[in-house]
């Protein structure tokens, strides 16, 4: 069992500045092995047609390709997280059958049953929730025609150069072009406006799940920008600014909940600055998150107060119930979470041998394969032990485990490890005749690698139990590292050696969007090189706002500490959180 | 209570031809009582802005825009089923909230929360049984290049004019241009060829929910012909035949339990003919439904067997598992459902009242509506009365019925009434001060008006047991009457006075397609002439075949029983079930 001893003691680890080159020299290290291995592991792969017809193969198949009839293919991750971290995402997304690129059309991926089960896990839970709050479900038309957008320069000025537009339909012209909705506030509002006729019809709230199309000019990447990505787009509508206040933080609390109950990913949640915020809005909450191995802060998801920018293109208005003749133009919100959140689970704790994921989105939770068996075993023997097998399925089955069997014939079990750690199932159990006659299982933890056994008469509490405790074990160790990488700094010259070492940074900022430009600007650098898909150096980027925290510590004297940046010399508002960011 | 004398001994009731004169003048006043109705239950609005600030009011808002602050419009259905059924549905979908124009760009609609219950519904539903059988969900891109439609000509003909195609992104022309999905076979089928590498992947299944888009030059209706409907499409290969047969009787099955469990509609199962299958495919499978009040048959959902011509074109392979060396093209199979079932449903149920909804699609199935409140009732008791009514809704919510309380003030009981007859409420529980000193509650039944009263210690398990025989009464009703408009017929003369007086025919038929097209042109007719959505007279189309029927009639002899058709004098190979359709 040579894949017992993972290269994972060389993942991120949010390496200290001084631990930098120990990790790079442990991370060559570990692409040798793991290659090493990957190769061993392909070579494992001996049996060919000698199962039955229509019998269906499990996971195999598209693991580098390696089991098929045309025999050995490298299987596995061969680029180490730490040493090229785009090209092992590149990897892995792929390799772990998250997603396939869609070789018609760049910028485009299709998204495969590992990633639909993740998305539809989060699509029940925060259904279940909106509602609860009293949520509709809709379902708009994709394409909205060129004259609803102008009503909305402000907001459309924006998503303009990304815009689909469709001008033929069979070989006709259209009239009017339509484009492809970027997202529905064009599309839904001019109906709110039709729909919201008293006060009594408030609040207000649809929501609806589906695609939106984003003809993005730069590189693109699975999950975290590609041309058409999944969504769920929420658009409510109230009758005061304190009540669609309220909904917002409500929303954003529930995104929160997707990263840090399903996804074991710790978010800061706060308010984006003016610079940041969404086009034509009022203000916008966001949840962000954090990547240690590039140290670079990401976007969670996003719930805008629209204040009555909308409701006032759209005119969208009501009879005001106290002040009779009087109109109110509602106070609208929009929020939206994207397949995006697969992305940031993804690099967060994925390591040098594929996926990780928590157990609570795992389309299988635990992975039993049989091992042991020997040529030498009778049919009988092997019989019995299938049967026992069978029956410790049945048991974790019953305590709706998603639990699979690893009954391919022709694999070693060794080949099965390195296949399923790949696809990042949080538990392995393993049976043989030892287990068997100790009456135990064995298992092994995706996340840590430790191994232990447990008693058969324990296995249904038991393995529940060790579930939640991954789930739980994933999201403190990457808390731990968010909170220890991000630094209150209040001396402007080690900002940037902070982001060198891979930590985002609160300062004490005064909001400004001209300030943040410079801030931008004077925060670039050359010491902290990141490695591009293609394994060139890339100059570090300056930071940007990532957000406020509602959380704000101590020690920010209003009227009295300044804004950090040295050009600045204005008042600071708040503390902000910068960092670098995708 | 003047509602409770509803139109609906007027509704359709699958008239003989010598009941239409009759029916027709029953419609007439049927028509002029709901108009009275509608503008009786208009007058009821009384109360405006005497709600509390953010209050949310169920329903009243979009029946037909009555309750609002401005007032008095009218309510409810105008048109009757049976004098112009075809006005009668498009009223019906947008005042009873399932769908609205989408007037920007015509051939599109919204999808609205009651029409999104019902999808969701069948969602789940379907959903659940397909994992059961090993179907995996994906999404796949909504884009195809012009490219990979190239490759299976046959097939893409048929959808070639309605493809929309987007030409440009931003202000840059693309430089192949990319067609929105019309269907996927195109799109899916190069990454089955690349995923299928051995006869062990096999079956291989996917499915999708998601939306495509047909840009039909044909007048559009909601739900039954639309330029984008929401559907899923799943898409399976196998190694035989017999095994990729079964799975297409398999899906033909659920399909069917859409309709009978679910929406309470019967329908046929059978084969389609050649000139009726899928373009490229190999057979197709469907279910008919009827609509007694036109007559006419209607598609249901299809299931097909592709047989090998996609795996051919896409080259998608694998070694036999027999024959050493040599190549086997996978068999393939493609099934889908789309929105279109709700229209069937909407038309097949619905009266002159407006919807009648099964119970076990229904997003509301119980409203429950405090009547007998009279000015002169002390605060005290409309206090103690409006708790008793609490209690009555979370009884039945503990045993899940969907009940919903209408307590909007200023409205008459009369005026909930029609609203939530409007919207087809399957049940309406009203609640009094008698009814409370009787200590039960008075019902009244959607589909046959039919009243009476529920002890309250009944309520929990007699409420959910009305529901089903509601259900139960929808699905048999409908069934007697396919039954009974489903004429078995061996005299060619009798086949177009057959469809004059709403019937579809089960003839023996040589299934040949150049036969198919005489009969076509051989049974139009004016005798039965239908009214079009603007009330002008349609001469009624030819018969085209609608299923041959898996459970054939008696009474064929093979090579003996010729073709009815008069001008073909082949033999007849089936019984096949012909109708004018939509």
């Amino acid at each position: 069992m040579a894949d017992q001893d993972p290269a994972q003691q060389q993942q991120a680890q949010e390496p200290s500045k001084s631990a930098l080159k120990k990790a790079e020299k442990q991370a060559k290290l570990a692409a040798a092995k793991a290659e090493k291995l990957a190769v061993r592991a392909a070579g494992a792969v001996t049996g060919q047609g000698q199962q039955k017809e229509g019998q269906k193969k499990k996971g195999g198949a598209a693991a580098g390709g390696a089991g098929g009839d045309d025999g050995k293919e490298i299987i596995g991750i061969t680029v180490s997280k730490e040493n090229n971290f785009s090209q092992w995402y590149h990897d892995l997304v792929i390799k772990a059958e998250l997603v396939e690129y869609y070789s018609e059309i760049s910028g485009f991926y299709i998204l495969r049953p590992g990633a639909m089960h993740i998305w539809n896990t989060i699509r029940s839970w925060f259904q279940s929730r909106i509602e609860e709050m009293g949520v509709d479900e809709t379902s708009f038309p994709m394409f909205l025609s060129s004259k609803s957008l102008e009503k909305e320069k402000d907001h459309v000025e924006g998503f303009a150069p990304e815009l689909a537009w469709v001008t033929k339909a069979g070989d006709k012209d259209l009239e009017v072009p339509v484009a492809v909705r970027p997202t529905s506030e064009a599309v839904m509002y001019p109906y709110y406006a039709k729909w919201i006729r008293s006060h009594r019809d408030l609040p207000f709230r649809l929501n609806q799940w589906n695609s939106v199309v984003r003809w993005e000019a730069k590189q693109t990447t699975p999950f975290l920008r590609t041309r058409e990505f999944l969504w769920q787009e929420g658009h409510t509508a109230h009758l005061t600014e304190e009540l669609s206040s309220k909904e917002v933080l409500e929303i954003l609390d529930l995104y929160a909940g997707v990263y840090e109950e399903l996804l074991a990913v710790p978010v800061v949640r706060g308010k984006k600055t003016e610079a940041e915020k969404f086009a034509g809005g009022y203000w916008t909450s966001t949840c962000e998150a954090y990547i240690p191995t590039n140290g670079r802060g990401i976007q969670g998801a996003t719930s805008h107060a629209l204040g009555q920018n909308f409701s006032k293109m759209f005119d969208i208005t009501v009879e005001d119930p106290v002040k009779k003749g009087e109109k109110i133009h509602v106070w609208q919100n929009s929020w939206g979470l994207s397949t995006r959140v697969i992305g940031v689970m993804v690099m967060l704790h994925g390591d040098d041998k594929g996926l990780v994921l928590p157990p609570r989105v795992s389309k299988i939770q635990a992975i039993l394969i049989p091992v042991g068996i020997t040529a030498k075993m009778s049919a009988e023997d092997k019989e019995k032990h299938a049967k026992k097998v069978e029956e410790l399925r049945v048991a974790l089955k019953s305590k709706k485990v998603r639990v699979d069997v690893d009954d391919r014939e022709g694999y070693t079990p060794g080949y099965k490890f390195a296949d399923w750690e790949l696809k990042g199932v949080p538990l392995r159990l393993e049976f043989g005749p030892k287990d068997a006659s100790n009456n135990w299982v064995t298992y092994a933890r995706r996340d840590t690698g430790e191994k232990g056994t447990i008693p058969i008469a324990e296995l249904e509490t038991r393995v529940p139990e060790l579930l939640e405790t991954i789930q739980r074990d994933l999201y403190n160790k990457a808390d731990e590292s968010f909170r220890s990488h991000r630094l209150q700094l209040t001396d402007w010259a080690k900002v940037v050696p902070a982001l060198d070492s891979r930590n985002v940074v609160l300062i004490p900022f005064c909001e400004e969007p001209a300030c943040e430009d410079q801030i931008k600007d004077a925060t670039r650098s050359d010491d902290h090189q990141e490695v591009g898909p293609n394994g060139e150096k890339l100059p570090s980027m300056g930071m940007k706002s990532l957000c406020i925290p509602f959380e704000q510590p101590e020690g920010l004297v209003k009227g009295e500490t300044k804004c950090l940046n040295p050009q600045c010399g204005k008042l600071a508002k708040s503390w902000t959180m910068f960092g670098r960011s995708y």
